[in-house]
C-alpha cells in the first residue's frame, strides 16, 4: 500500500473498497444495463443539480428513483478518451491508440455479451473508424449512428473537416433517414431495441450528441427558454430539454414493458461542457466549478451521474464519494454477476458506495492526464500541473470547490507529496501508455 | 469611339448594337420574368451543353423551347459580385461595396417593381446582411431564404464560420421548416408565388443553392449515377438532376397556369464549379475550357445560360456571340418596358441578339477583374493579366478554347492593345470602385 495524504497528518484517504452490500446476480434473470451517456453536458447543467429553471423532468425523476453522485468524474475531458475508459473500465493512456479505442479491449458490451446479453449501440461512438474498432467489432450486435465527433442532427452529414459528407451508419452501411432529427432516430431505436430483446437481458448503450454542437433544439424548445437573454445558455437549455424529452421516452419505454425492476438506468455525460465558438462561446453550467471540456479544472472532468435500480440500489439518495466512469465496467460486473475481462483495470466497483452514503470511494488517488496537463486527487487535495510550462497549482476542494486559491505555497509538503503519487503513476502507466494518446488524445 | 482590334488587322470587332428585332413592350400586359440562377454549376454541365449522361431533362427542354448560349459570361468567378452585377447590370466593382450589394443600387426587381410587377425571391440572396441590403429593400416584395454562402439543405444551419447557426429566413424573420429539403421548399414557394401572382406581371428570381455544397442530392439521384467511379462527379451529377427537377415543376406550373406564353424564363449560373474540398475537390464539368470557381479563366467565368420566351425570341437556336449577365437587366427592360435606371449601366441590350444569330454582340470588350487578377475579351483574344506577379498570357480563345498556350510573344502588338485597354477601362471605373470590393470581393 502506498504512502497516503493520511502519514502527512490529513484526513485519511479511504482506500480500501467497502464491503458488498448491494447484491450481485443470483439465480434469477440478470438486470438489463441502459447507459446514457450526453454529449459535452456541463458539470452541474441539471435541475437535480441546481440549474436554475431549467427544464429536465425525466433526468430529475430518475435522480429520485436512484442516486445522484456529486463528485463523479470522467477520465479525461474530451470524447474519445473519456468513451475509451467509460468502455473499458481502463485508463484512455491505456485503451485509447492514436485511431480509438484499440479493438483487442475488453468493453462493457463484450463483458456483457460474454454472459449472454444482447448488446444495442444508437448515437454517436466516437471510438474510431477502423473496422476493428467499430462498434459491431466491440462487442455490440446492433450500431445506428455516426463515427465522428458531430453531425448534422437533420442531414446527418459532418461539416469539421474534408468534404462535407454524410455520416449516418446502420451497422457497416451507409444509412439515410435524410431531414428525420437524430435525436428522434435515437430514441425511436432505443424503443424498438427494447421491444425486440424483452425476452433477454440487454445492454444499450445510448450515447446521446446533446448537447454538443451543433446546437439544434427545436423551436418548442428554444420558445421555453425565450426569456433567457444569454443566446448561448438559451441554445443550452433548449438542447438539454430536448435530450431529457428522448430519455423520457426510453424510460417510459421500459416501463410500458415492465422492464424498470429488472434494468440498471445509467446516465452521465462525456466530461464538461464546452466553450468553442460552434456554442456560441458555451451556455453550459459547472457552478460552483470552473473550467470546461479541454481543461482538467473540476469542471472539465466532474460530470452529472445518475443511477436508478429499483430493489437493487436505494432511491432519491446522495452519494459524495469521488467515484469515476472508470469504476463502471466493474460496478456493471458485480451487479449483473458477468465475469471481469481478465486485465488490469483502473476502476474498481462501486457495490460498497451504491449501498452507503457512509462507504469510502475504492480510491486512494485519482489521475489524469489530459495534453499538457495532469491532475492528482486524494481526499479534498486536487494538484493541478502543466508540463508546458512546469507550473503547478494545489486547491482544497472543500474549501475552495472553484480551485482559484492556489495553495501550494502554504502547504508545500501536500504538493511535493501529490507531485510523487503522480510521478509512481506515470512510471506505473508508461509502459502501456500510447504515447500519442498520452499527449494528444 | 475608341480603338479596338480591327484597327490592328484583327476581325472587326463588333461594337454596335444590333437593330431592335425583338419587339418591346406594346400595349399587351408586360411579360412575367422568371430568373433561375444555379450554384457553382460548371460551364458546360448541362446535357444541351455536350455533359455525357447527365439527366436534366427540364433545362435540356428549356433550350429546345429558346434560346442557348455558348459565349455568355458572369462579371466574376464568385458568388457575391457576380450576383451584384446580375442584379443591376453594373459591374461589381460599381455596385458591390465591402458589406454587400449597395443599397443605392437599382435592382431588376426595383426596376421592375417600378413598372408595376410583383416581385418575389426565394432561395440563396448572398447580397449583403445589412438592413438597407435585404431583398426586401432591393426592390423584392417576398423573400424566403438565406442571406449567407452556403446553408444545410435539412437544418437550415450555416457551419462555414462562427457560431454554428440556423439561417432560413422568411422576409426579415427567422423561419423553421426543420428536416424539409430546402430545394424543395424554394419550389413550392415559386409555385404559390405563381399561383398568387396569376393576374399581375412578375419578376421570380429563384437563386438556387444547387450544385453548392454541401452536396445533398436525394439518394435516388446518387443511385442514378452509382455507376460513376468519381464520387465527386457523381455528387455533382446527382445535384444537378436534382435542381433540374424542382426547375421542371416551376416550368410545369406556368405551363399548368396557361402562364408559358407570357413569361420569359432565364437560366444561368453564377460562375463556374468549385474545386473546393467541400466539394470532394470538383466534380463539374467545363470541357473544353480550363478554369474553375475564383479564376478569370473560361471554366471560372463563361456559364451556361438558357432564354425562353415563347413568341418573343426564336426556339431551339443557339446565340454564340460574346454577351454577359450585365447584359439581362438592359434586356429585361427592353422586353418588359420597364424604364432604365437612370444611371451608367455596363451592360446592353441583348435584343438584338436574341433576334438573330447573326447579330454582334453590344460589346467590342468585356473586362474582369478579380481579386490579384483581370482579363480582357475582344473577339477571339483573351488577355488574362495577374498583379501579385505581374504575369501575363493571352490566347486566342478560337483556337485555344482551353487557354493552354500563351501567345503573348508572338502577337506583341495584341497584347500591348490590351492591356491598353484594360488600364482605359480601370482609370474609367476606378472613381466608382469601392476598392475593397475591387481587390477581394
Amino acid at each position: 500500500r502506498r504512502q497516503c495524504l493520511s502519514t502527512l497528518g490529513q484526513a485519511a484517504a479511504a482506500l480500501t473498497a467497502g464491503p458488498l452490500l448491494v447484491g450481485g446476480a443470483g439465480a434469477q434473470r440478470p438486470p438489463n444495463v441502459v447507459l446514457i451517456l450526453s454529449d459535452d453536458q456541463g458539470s452541474t447543467d441539471l435541475g437535480c443539480y441546481g440549474a436554475t429553471n431549467l427544464h429536465t423532468p425525466n433526468l430529475d425523476g430518475l435522480a429520485g428513483d436512484g442516486l445522484r453522485f456529486t463528485q463523479f468524474y470522467v477520465n479525461a475531458p474530451a470524447c474519445m478518451p473519456s468513451r475509451s475508459a467509460l468502455m473499458t473500465g481502463r485508463h484512455f493512456v491505456r485503451s485509447l491508440s492514436s485511431d480509438g479505442m484499440s479493438g483487442d479491449e475488453v468493453t462493457i458490451a463484450e463483458m456483457l455479451k460474454g454472459a449472454g446479453y444482447r448488446t444495442g449501440c444508437f448515437g454517436k461512438w466516437h471510438l474510431g473508424h477502423p473496422e476493428s474498432m467499430e462498434p459491431l467489432a466491440q462487442g455490440f450486435d446492433e450500431f445506428l449512428g455516426f463515427k465522428v465527433g458531430a453531425m448534422d442532427n437533420y442531414s446527418h452529414f459532418f461539416y469539421y473537416g474534408g468534404p462535407n459528407r454524410h455520416v449516418l451508419r446502420r451497422n457497416l452501411e451507409p444509412y439515410r433517414e435524410d431531414g428525420v432529427y437524430f435525436p428522434d432516430i435515437v430514441a425511436r431505436e432505443a424503443e424498438r431495441f427494447i421491444d425486440d430483446n424483452q425476452a433477454s437481458p440487454f445492454f444499450l448503450y445510448l450515447p446521446l450528441n446533446q448537447p454538443h454542437y451543433p446546437l439544434q433544439p427545436e423551436a418548442r424548445f428554444l420558445d421555453r427558454y425565450q426569456g433567457v437573454a444569454d443566446v448561448a445558455r438559451r441554445y443550452q437549455m433548449a438542447s438539454l430539454t430536448s435530450m431529457d424529452e428522448r430519455i423520457g421516452r426510453v424510460l417510459r419505454r421500459l416501463d410500458d414493458r415492465g422492464l424498470r425492476q429488472d434494468t440498471i438506468v445509467l446516465f452521465l455525460s462525456d466530461h464538461g461542457h464546452s466553450r468553442e465558438e460552434r456554442t456560441f462561446g458555451g451556455g453550459g453550467r459547472s457552478t460552483p466549478f470552473t473550467g470546461h471540456k479541454g481543461t482538467l479544472r473540476e469542471g472539465g472532468i466532474r460530470v452529472p451521474c445518475l443511477l436508478s435500480a429499483p430493489g437493487r440500489v436505494p432511491s432519491s439518495q446522495v452519494r459524495d464519494q469521488a467515484v469515476t466512469s472508470l469504476d463502471l465496467l466493474p460496478t456493471i460486473a458485480h451487479m449483473t454477476g458477468a465475469a471481469l475481462p481478465s486485465r488490469e483495470l483502473d476502476g474498481a466497483s462501486l457495490a460498497g458506495v451504491l449501498a452507503s452514503a457512509g462507504a469510502p470511494s475504492p480510491h486512494g488517488q485519482l489521475h489524469w492526464v489530459y495534453d499538457k496537463s495532469w491532475a492528482v486527487l486524494e481526499g479534498n487535495w486536487k494538484i493541478l500541473g502543466d508540463v508546458s510550462d512546469d507550473s503547478l497549482a494545489l486547491y482544497n476542494l472543500a474549501q475552495d470547490p472553484a480551485e482559484r486559491h492556489n495553495v501550494a505555497s502554504s502547504n508545500k509538503e501536500i504538493a511535493t507529496y501529490l507531485i510523487g503519487r503522480h510521478n509512481e503513476w506515470i512510471r506505473s502507466i508508461k509502459k502501456e501508455a500510447s504515447s500519442k494518446a498520452f499527449v494528444s488524445p
